[in-house]
Order: C-alpha cells, then structure tokens, then sequence
C-alpha cells in the first residue's frame, strides 16, 4: 500500500527546486521549515490514511450513471467531504475568498501525494483549481464574489469544457455556440466531450467552464470566447436556484481512472429550464477565450505531469516492496540459504534503479517548474524571466513525467510476473491509470510542438541557454566535490550538456530558418533528451545538497547509476534530433 | 479491423527469413510457393473474416465460471468448431496422427495472423500444439495412440501446468506430488494457478501436462516429472469415460487476453472419482519432466514471440488507418484546405514509423528463428549448427517481439488520442493483451539470462561471433548495392553491429571469468540491442532482396529510418552492458 514519502518530497522541494532558497530571500512571507514539514506530513497523511484506500474501489466499481445522476464510488462522497474539510482544496487560492495563497511548490508536492492515494479521485479538485485560476483572473467581480469562494472550500466542483469530437488538439475548429441575451448573460448551444467530473453527486453544484463561439466570431482560435455555466443558477443570496439546461449524456467507457467520472456534457438542449439554452456568463472578452484558457495552461499540465510523477512513485514502491518479498531462484553472490528474494537479481535491481531514478527527476524536474511558477509571481525583479522558466519547463515537466508514469507502472508490472497481470495485485490498475496523462491537457507531441517552436525562442534563445549554463554549473560542482561515490557523474553529465546544447542550438537554426517539418521531426526526441538531461542534473545537485549533512550515499549512487546507465541514450536521441528528418521525410511513402 | 497483411508476411518468410531458400535446396519436400501463398491465404482470412470480428466481444464478456463450468463468450465455440473444420491445428503435427507436417515458419505465420486476430483465442490452439509436441517426443507409443490424434484434429485441447503460487520462475521448488499405483498410473495431488485455458466448454476433453514430485524425488529441478492428466479419462475405444479428479477451483481476473480463461486448476481433491487423487500417466521418465519441458520450451518461447508481433501489427494497422483519418490542425507544408490528416504531422510520422519498422523486425527475427528449427530437423546437415541458431534467437524473439508488443500497443494509444483512451476504440486493448507476453513463458529477464549465460557460450562462442559475421555481410551488401535510398544506412549498420561485437565478447568474457553478477546486469540491455541490430539488418535484407524486381523503395527507405533513428540506441545499450554493472551494484543500497 502507497505510503507517501514526505520526507523525500520535502527534500526535494527544499534543496533541489529552490523553495530553501526562496523562503531564504524572503519571498514567501512567513512560510519556514516548520510550517512546509506541517503540510506536507497532514497532506501525506491524507494521501496514505483517506484516499489510498479507497482507489480500489473507485477503480473495481468506477463512478456510474443512474437514471441521469452520476454516482460516484463507495466512499467517495464521504472522501471529497473529508477533503474540504481539510481544507485542501485552497492551498494555492486567493486568501480574499478563503484560500490560503500558498505556494504552487506547495500544491504541486500535496497533487503528486493525491494523485498516488487515487488519480481518478485527485482528478477532480485538479479540475476545480483550474477554474479557481480562471475565474480569478478573467472575470469580473460579480462573477468571482458569486462563484469563488464555494470552490475554494470545495463545497461546489469546477470543470473545463474544450473538446469536442472534431476539435480536440486543435480547438480553432469548435462549434459550440453561445448567443447574447439582452441581461448580459449568454445561452449555450453544443456538445463537449471528455469532460472530467462534468456531473457527479460529491458536490452540491459544479461550475462549469465551457469554451463556444459567437455567431458574429472570426473563425479559428481567435473568435472562442469563454462562459461560465453553473449546474444549477445562482440566487443574488447565495443559495442554489433552478437547474440550468445541461447535463452529462454519458459517461465514458475507460481504459483507466474509472472512479473519474468522465461525461459528454450537452448544453442547451431544452431538458431544464423554460428557454431552451444554458444561461452562461462571459470570462474576460468576447473572442479572447483561449486566451484566458492559456492562463491556466502551465498550471494544468503541470498538475498532469505530476500525475505522472504520482503514479511512478507509488507503482515503484509497490515494486520494490514486491521485489523484497517474493523470493524465487538464486541471486548471484547469494551467500543466504534457500531463495533469494527477487531484489538480488540484477536485472529485476536495473529495473527498479531505473524506476526510482526516473520517478525521482520527473519529480525534481515538475517541482522546479512549480518554482519558476512561484518566482514568476512573487521574485522582487527577474519576473520575464521566472515566466519564461516555466513556460520553457511546463511541457518537458508534463510530457516527461507522464511518459515515465507510463514506463515505470509498465516495468511495475513486469516485477511482479504473473501477479502483475491480475487485477486484485494492483500494479495493473498504475498503467490503466497512467495511461491517459500523456494525452490529456495536449498530447506530449502537443508539448514537443510547443517546446521547440514557442519556448526555446523565448528571449532570442537566451532563456534556454542561459539555463543550459546553470546545468553546466552543476557538473562542474560534481566535479570538484571529490566525491567518488559519483563514479563517472561529471564526465557523463558534462557529455550529456553538451549534447543538449548542440540539438537546442540545431532546432533553433531550422526555427530561425523556417525549417518548420525538420524542427517538429525531431521535438518529441529532443523533449525527452531534455528530461533525461535534467534528470541526471537533479540527482547530482541533490546528492551534492546533503552531502554536507552526511548520509548521502544513496543520493550519489542513484545519480551515478542513472549517469553510467540513462543518460547514454542522450548522444542517441541528440542524433535522431539532428539527423533523423531526412530518412522521417523519406520513410513516409510507407504509410501512404 | 485488422486485415491480415499476408503478402508482407509472406514476402518475409520468404526473402528474409530463408524460406524460399529451403524450398530451393528442397529441404520443404512438396512445399512450393503457390501452396506457401495458399495457405498463408487462407490462414489470413480465416484471421481477418472469423477470428477478427468476435475479439471484442470476448475482451467485454470474458470467459466465466458459471457452476463449475467455465463458459467462453458468444461465439466462440463455434468459432473453435470452425478453426478445428479448417485443419488449422494440425498444421505441424506429425502426419501419422493426422498432422500436416508442415515446417515451423508457416505456423509461426499462421500464429501471428490468429493472433492479431485475437492474442485470447489463439492461446487455446497454441497450447494444445505445445502438447502435442510434448507427447509426441516423450510419451509412450500407447499415449500417443491415445490422445495425439484428437488433439492433432483439436477435437480436444491440451494445457500445461507448471506455476505454483511460490514457484514461478523457479520451477525447482513445486510442491503438487504424484504417488506410484501398482497399475503404472500415478495420482496426482496439488494445486496449479495460471493454467492458461485451463477449463472451458469448446472442446469434449482437455489434456493435462502437469508438473509434480514423486515422493522419493531428488530436491530441485532434478526430482520433477511429467505427467498427462485427462480432463475425462478415456476409454480402450477412445470413447470418453468418467470425470478425472481435477476440476478449476476459479479463473483470475486479468488485464487482458478476457477471453482466454486462466484457472487456478485443483488436483486429487476428491470432488471427483471414488479414489481421491487424479490419475496421470507418466511422460518420458520419472525425475526428467523438466528436460521434457524444454524440448518445446524453444517453440513456446517463439509462440509467445509472435503474440507481441501479432499485436504490434494490428496496434500499427489501427493506428495508420487511424491517423489518416483524424484531421486536425495544419501540418508543416501542408498545401491542402483545412485541417491535415495527423499523420502528416512530423511527430505523428515518427510514432508511425516507428512502430511499423520495429514490427517488420521483430516479426523477421521470428520468422528467422522458426527457419532455424525446420533446419534443425530438416537440414542435410549442420543440424548442430541449426539447433544453436533457433537457440540463440529464441531469447531474443521472445523477448524482443514482447517488448515491442507493449511499446507499440501503447504508441497505437497515444496516435488516437482521447479515443485512445476509450475501450470502444480497441486500440486499448492491445495493450491490455499485450502486457503478459513480456512475463509468460519466461519473463523477459529470464530469457535475459538464459541468453547471455546459455546462449552466447554455445560452441564456446563460435556460435554467436558466426551470426555476426552474417550480419556484417548484410552491411557490406548494402555497402555495394549502390541504392542511394539507403543513405546512411551501410554505416549505421557497420557501426551497430561492430557494437553488438564488443558487448557479445565482454559478456562472454565475463561468463568466462565466473563474473555472473557483472554479466547479468547488462543482459536486459544486451538483449535489446541484440533484437535492434536484428532489426536493421533485417529491414536492410528486405530492401536488398526486393530491390532487382523494383518497387523496393518503400523497404529501402523504412530501413534507413530504422538505421539512422532506431540504431543509435545501440551505441548506448553497450555502454549499459559494458559500463552499467558497477554503478548498479553501488546504487543497491537505495532499495534497501
């Protein structure tokens, strides 16, 4: 069973991705040590003691649709209650409509605990805090004293409505119509698909955040425009009015995260209400919905890749604790009587060295990206810069970590042999799970495509290099710590800088040179080039951060094994980056 | 729906694998090419027209256990009726039990197509082959009289039981005991789990292979014999007699592979017959199960190679015909109105590619490796010579086939996007299905093993530095052929398999020098570079045998997206296999 590992989370945050440094600077007000050790351990603790235990259920008996209402899993009511309760859902949220205006650092290690309790549970506060964002920031003061503080408590859910069957990555083409009222409201027409937690019985009203177009837009992604549509309309007091004309004509029929109850919500088709039409409100202005949306972007697929983190932790710790029991065969060097347990076999210890090792970068990668986030809003100067950080390192934090989520519940699966493949050992349920994070919140060729045309351009190209330097610097730091436990750390670091440097410089030149085919031939390549990179970065600057304290052997071995043994495929996939278009290009005619 | 790609199977079997070779020096008998394509023809559709249309409904309903008895979903029976009217199980089975004796490679076709069409079904006729095989080179002649022709025909099915709850890769410590009977039979009393097809109502009887102890046995692997163990005894006249005592106690609730019923099988409880203790037939001598085992041991393994290029086929049939159909945003260059077809898009390309070439590869190892057990049995000569080769593949066509199965099952996910993620689609459960290939039969990490400590070693190593010599050859004749579509593919190769070199020679030097810890933790890695060199070379030789009749553009430029993208993981496999091992015993202690 997932127990969280807070102390490695909290060390993560504090001496890898900078909130030491930032609560050091000042910059986050009265938060200390004590305070960050005090949530992190009552957010552990509601992952591992309320919510891990009922992600079986969820999973076994998923959320249903009955006679229209959506009844989520046993328990799970009661777990949504207990989890406003905590308090949890405003960790990040505006203090004037009772949140608590924390860090995103904070939030982003509290979603990687929930989503490993249960991702299909998680998925649904996620959902509400995204449109927390977007209220908060685009509409107007009626909207936000009406709406904001039910969803900061939890006591109602949000969602965002984007999909539609025909316009998934690419939403220029949605049809979704909202008509003007004289009132200043609006009345929406159409269909969405895939819309997480778009009706369900744990709430008493949900918010939804429904993207549509005007009949006078210009077409294409520049004439959406965004609406707030309430389940049920909103008394001037307060209270819950008439139900508004939508609801959720279906659920989904899921590979996984079948406790998240994923609806295709129909807007305006007369069920509820006199005129037929869902009364909605405009988010910002007319024509600049997705705008508002991109708002919320980083935000959101970072909260998706720390699904990915989520589901490579504990589907590592449930591994390794597998790979202690279970014995079978003898190890080499097995000196023990009888069998040995499976850990003592190399490959079954490759397998999970390489779990732990990509689980722990994905995790230093997405919390360091939480961090620019955090800078982004609240460093005293550098604030263009904190923004292009995150911006640079959301779709490498979203697409990495999720395809490590997927690799690691995969290789979870292999460790446990047959029992992997049985249902009730509930390695299975990590991969079903895990599954869809690099799909959702654009797809992670979506991100490569945003990596390599929109973020390594930012400043000219400075923002990248610039960060590519600070890399540099931690190689050298390995390599003059005088520590050998780090083996060939700094040499393989150092090698794999380099190759990172040469394809972002390559990719740059076609950009620049409107090379656009050969750039986006090699962005999905490039993207995971950048991830291992960070990776083996990470592990080193954590085993270089206690080293002091002692007892950082295990930190330095990690690294040196994912240095000696990951980042070899760096100068690969740098090839594949740099000479792989032509023979892409030329291989096509196969698939005509 | 999978359409059964029998040109391309047969273009392989031929060209690549060395079929029409054996046909020319007439080691095949009658066999010519039109009955070849006759048969493949039929087998195809037999795939895509019967097989094909009732996988879903077998992944929804699965097989259940109603009353003791396990019932197959809709259709199936008569599905099973019309595979046994179609000669189908027949195929290689001895002629004198009504057997076709046709050579491997043309089942191991066959197998792929059914298995495309469905991995559930297709186990239940796979397993009763390996019985036959089993029986037909250990048993008595008054077994074989008894049983072969009615499983050759499939009027009944055979299973092997071997698992244990505590024994799994380690087969030395199974406890279920058989007991000596004054009659030459023998009880058997125990419980077996994973027994694949185990119970169900397709067939009038079911043959029993199961692995047990005789009370005064040796310990370990030493003290295992074999026994057959009808579901029905049957009579002198072959009629059926009284229940045997065995029954299936249940039927795990998997991943995947819904149809194929997996039962924990109880033997000698009394529930049946008036003596308690199921009664079993020896097979080959007492203490020598395990060896008789192993005689098919090299044809399972490749049976479940061809599950994961069965799968990988259809995952990248889906997801072609997927992605030429889904229009979505404006690809680079793209000169059409609206929106492209995704698969213009560059990322979507590579996925695409990808997968198609590691399919192509993976399905001409095991094409090769069926070619070297008909030489086995069938060459003039150099039997010895063809015996090491199946042995040597064998590994890796099991393991690198498997590997590719899950990794292209889950890359057909990602081409469909959201629908990806919705069972309806089908794409999902190629995944589903595809996930216990890489554990059965021996898990990739044993197949691992047996590799690089029993394989490579053969003929003190002549065996394996003889394969890479042919594979250099391979590399010059693309030198020479002067075909400019092959671009940097003479050198990706030369280089890949110089690799392949230097990593086969430290691992022999290492198994040399008793250094099994440090051999072993670069097996896995070994062996993937093994299967990808294959790869390469094998797409090449597809090119180059093609290319005198034209039209070979297609080969010829896949192969150089496989040499110039795929390849240049090998370089970083051998450093794993060479430099991997020390920093992975160092970095032990964080699973601790």
């Amino acid at each position: 069973m997932y127990k969280a590992p807070v102390e490695e989370i909290a060390f993560t945050l504090k001496h890898v991705a900078g909130l030491g440094d930032a609560i050091e600077a000042g910059l986050l007000g009265d938060l200390g040590d004590d305070l960050v050790d005090a949530i992190l351990h009552e957010a552990g603790r509601f992952a591992t003691d309320e919510v891990a235990p009922l992600a079986e259920v969820g999973d076994r008996q998923g959320s249903r649709l009955v006679d229209g209402r959506v009844v989520t899993p046993d328990g799970w009511r009661d777990l949504y209650k207990n989890w406003i309760a905590g308090g949890w859902n405003g960790l990040t949220a505006p203090e004037d409509f009772g949140g608590q205006a924390l860090p995103h650092m904070l939030n982003v290690a509290a979603l990687e605990m929930w989503n490993s309790g249960s991702m299909a549970f998680a998925l649904c506060p996620t959902l509400t805090m995204g449109a927390i964002e977007a209220i908060n920031s685009h509409a107007s003061g009626e909207l936000k004293n009406t709406y904001l503080a039910k969803l900061v408590s939890g006591e109602w859910t949000g969602t965002m409505n984007l999909t539609e069957p025909h316009a998934g990555s690419d939403l220029g083409v949605l049809k979704t119509r909202a008509e003007r009222r004289d009132d200043g409201t609006y009345r929406i027409f159409g269909q969405k698909i895939f819309i997480t937690w778009g009706e369900h019985d744990a709430a008493d009203n949900i918010i939804h955040l429904v993207l549509a177009r005007l009949p006078d837009a210009p077409a294409g992604t520049r004439g959406i425009s965004l609406f707030l549509v309430p389940k049920f309309l909103v008394n001037a007091d307060g209270s819950l009015g008439a139900r508004n004309d939508l609801f959720a004509h279906s659920l989904e029929h899921k590979l996984g995260i079948h406790g998240s109850p994923t609806c295709t919500m129909i807007y305006g088709d007369g069920k509820f209400g006199e005129e037929k039409g869902a009364i909605g409100w405009l988010v910002g202005e007319e024509n600049k919905g997705l705008a508002c949306m991109f708002t919320m972007m980083n935000n959101a697929r970072l909260a998706v890749g720390m699904q990915g983190v989520a589901i490579a932790e504990a589907a590592t710790q449930k591994a390794v604790a597998y790979a202690r029991e279970r014995v079978q065969g003898k190890a080499p060097n097995w000196a023990g009587g009888g069998m040995s347990p499976i850990i003592d076999h190399p490959d079954v210890t490759r397998t999970l060295l390489t779990m732990k090792a990509l689980t722990q970068g994905a995790r230093a990668i997405s919390y360091t990206c939480a961090h620019a986030i955090d800078m982004s809003h609240r460093a005293a100067d550098r604030k263009q810069h904190w923004q292009e950080r995150a911006a640079l390192l959301t779709p490498i934090a979203k697409s990495f970590s999720t395809d490590v989520g997927v690799d690691v519940a995969s290789s979870g699966i292999q460790v446990h042999g047959g029992m992997g493949f049985i249902e009730e050992t509930g390695a299975a349920r990590y991969l079903r799970d895990a599954r869809i994070a690099p799909i959702y919140e654009g797809t992670n060729g979506i991100q490569a495509i945003d990596l390599v045309t929109r973020k390594l351009t930012l400043s000219d190209g400075d923002q990248v290099h610039g960060f590519i330097a600070e890399l540099k610097q931690i190689a050298d730091q390995v390599r003059h710590s005088n520590l050998g436990g780090f083996g060939a750390t700094a040499n393989r670091l150092d090698s794999a800088i380099t190759d990172l440097g040469e394809a972002t410089d390559w990719l740059l030149a076609q950009v620049r040179d409107a090379k656009v085919a050969e750039a986006l031939a090699g962005a999905t390549p490039y993207q995971r080039l950048f991830g291992l990179v960070l990776t083996g970065c990470y592990l080193a600057k954590g085993g270089l951060a206690q080293a002091p304290a002692g007892g950082a052997e295990g930190r330095i071995a990690l690294c040196r094994f994912a240095a000696e043994n990951l980042l070899s495929e760096v100068t690969a996939l740098k090839d594949s980056v740099i000479n792989g278009a032509a023979s892409l290009a030329a291989a096509k005619i196969v698939l005509a």
